[in-house]
């Protein structure tokens, strides 16, 4: 797509609605996900304004986008509530007036039947259309989108929900973007790492990250896993791709086994693509996780193949009922200890009948520690054929309760992904 | 402080300054942090503006800010390296020179001196400012902010390190602002809502959330939850405490049980605390939400005093070992069918001996779907002494599979929390 002025769309305005986001209420995660998207697409995002439910104010907001950028992304404001005037907004900037479509009528209409429910009135505003716009379905929600043309520059609206907002974009913005990119690509790749805090992998990388390279490296770090991302700039894309593949040899070369995957691979995915292709089986035993590391294992689709299940055993009742876990070990070393943490994994690979278990036990505060077992201390266990491996760890005293269980479990599962794969192919040791 | 045109200063706008925020490598917390900051102090957020390191950008961005504002508030862009260039876009918007400060040039050197370091060059940009702006002092980095008036209006620029930010937000920016805001006290609470789709919630509350109404009522959904925010207005804090408490009221006798909580309530911790006031115990069973429900029980402190534990039960065998679901249950109806589900509710509840047991089973997808049996497709049951009930739901054959789950859990401890607080002393009933 170039614009009515052919002009490239290389460049673009984000505008967020909504008074929960403008009074601080929420905090934006949609613009920087929309921003790192058009990043991937060559588009570089100049701005964002967030901007409260007021219809005058949206109206200048997207108006004065239009006229600023070469593409404008709107997020929020479409929903079926009197306070959702961002179609309102878009109609008086174009100067045009609110019409209904009846093929998103119907679509809207469809959605409530697959849902065994009866469209209610009020949705109906949600067919409304600036006239002359092109309505964007919504494959996850009743808003659809809008496309339309605002001073020569195309808007898309989207609806604020993250999924539904993210599934539209994917499904039916970025291709439309795509299309009118100029040439020159940017390829972007992410890997994904766990084991070494940010500044350490820092250090080891500094070179690098230097300012200025081409590929561009930087790190970011969400609760233990660090993700480096590599973006390579070329007047192709086989260019591209051959800086990037570069790129990443050498960083895997220097990080060795702590580099556990790319982009979208977590660490049960990339645990769960060795059992399903070993044919192997996986069990779990959690105290103070809670259920968290079979919840992230099954968040992975296709995870019934090698899980099949596991239990929470808060109570020390249920670490004997369920696991078999000796009572008088409870009694000796406590429930967070390293003998109950192996008798946790061995008990779940033998009652649930699986090649491996991962348990967990500790203590995740706030309450429940003391000098001798302070919260935050974890012990981790995998059970496997003929051997088991314990870990202790110290997550910190005054970490927030969801940190350390968080942490727990992703250290959990990164234990797993060590003793499954003891090498990892990778060239360097570590 | 009440400006130079005699205006109160009740209105403001957030400017972010920053390639990573804008590229959306990062997530700009600081804007919604100083939003709610302001609220506490009567002033209403009407625009955030997130602007690129860019002089020519930031000096517009700020210009039309001080034209629209009461108040403007900018974070970043006042670090030592060249893309810093909030300063000079200060100054250029302001028509003054930059200008050096010998006193903030001699806090910067205390600073470094006082970590046993020296003062590098590059940091003496630092101590440039607009003629005529205030410097604030910067009691945790080497950047000071930067107070002044521009088009007549109060800017206060502060860095963009979220700790350096707040500290220099509440130690001398925000009693600036009190001693300027006029009377008047801006209090907000949020109830929790789940069982009604959004635009039908919307529909029972239409008349209390039009415009211009005090308190303002609007309402935000995310993942079944929609809070129904409601801000009131007053000269006084009882004021607006009694306005308040009158529409929380109103809202409550409309929505009945639907409304679960308040403000930080989740569904989990609202179910916790009644089962922790009766000494009762709880118990879950999950298929399809793989650990979810467990988690989302054990997120809460403290949950210990009353979940015991529970069973992932993927495959048909643990459901059959370690819930005692009879085989034949299983072979008649299938894994995901009401009787799978009661059985699995009422054999946590005997095996773990817990006086209410939640279970789950259902097509999180993307496969595993039928046309008899399509994905989103979940049994919900909870056992209790005397009873079980069930609930079937339909959530989306399309929606994503952490769409499914999510819903799934959170739709079970709803059911949950009805069967615990059958009429939940709510005046309507629904």
């Amino acid at each position: 797509m170039v614009d009515a002025k052919g002009r490239d769309l290389n460049q673009a305005w984000i505008v967020s609605i909504g008074a929960e986001l403008a009074l601080g209420q929420t905090v934006d995660t949609n613009a920087a996900w929309l921003a790192a998207e058009l990043a991937r697409l060559g588009v570089r995002t100049e701005r964002h304004l967030t901007v409260t439910d007021d219809l005058a104010a949206i109206r200048d907001a997207v108006t004065q986008a239009a006229d600023a950028a070469e593409i404008v992304l709107i997020t929020g404001g479409l929903g079926p509530t009197d306070d959702d005037v961002t179609r309102q907004a878009l109609a008086e900037a174009a100067g045009e007036p609110l019409v209904r479509y009846a093929a998103s009528l119907e679509q809207i209409r469809a959605f409530f039947a697959a849902r065994g429910r009866e469209m209610i009135e009020r949705n109906e505003i949600q067919a409304m259309f600036p006239r002359g716009a092109e309505p964007i379905e919504n494959t996850c929600g009743t808003a659809p989108g809008i496309a339309m043309s605002l001073r020569d520059t195309p808007v898309f609206a989207m609806p604020g929900v993250p999924f539904e907002m993210k599934t539209m974009f994917k499904r039916d913005v970025a291709p439309r973007i795509k299309s009118g990119v100029s040439a020159g690509v940017i390829l972007s790749t992410v890997l994904r790492c766990f084991g070494l805090g940010e500044s350490d992998l820092g250090e080891r990388i500094a070179d690098l990250m230097k300012r200025g390279r081409n590929p561009e490296i930087g790190t970011t770090a969400d609760l233990g896993v660090i993700g480096i991302r590599i973006n390579a700039t070329a007047d192709s894309e086989p260019s591209a791709r051959e800086l990037l593949a570069d790129a990443e040899a050498e960083l895997r070369s220097r990080l060795g086994r702590h580099v556990f995957g790319r982009d979208d691979d977590t660490l049960a995915s990339v645990v769960g693509a060795v059992l399903a292709k070993r044919g192997q089986s996986l069990s779990t035993a959690e105290s103070c996780t809670g259920g968290l590391i079979a919840k992230l294992i099954t968040d992975v689709a296709g995870s019934s193949a090698y899980f099949v299940g596991g239990a929470v055993t808060y109570s020390d009742e249920m670490k004997t009922s369920v696991l078999g876990v000796d009572p008088e070990l409870l009694e000796a070393h406590g429930a967070v200890s390293e003998p109950v943490a192996e008798a946790m994994a061995r008990g779940a690979s033998t009652k649930f009948d699986t090649d491996y278990a991962v348990a967990v036990t500790g203590i995740a505060g706030p309450a429940g520690g003391s000098p001798d077992k302070p919260v935050g201390l974890v012990y981790l266990a995998v059970a496997e054929p003929g051997t088991a491996t314990v870990r202790r760890l110290l997550l910190g005293a005054d970490a927030p309760r969801h940190v350390i269980r968080q942490r727990a479990a992703m250290s959990a599962l990164d234990l797993l992904r060590r003793r499954l794969v003891p090498n990892c192919g990778q060239k360097a040791a570590d």
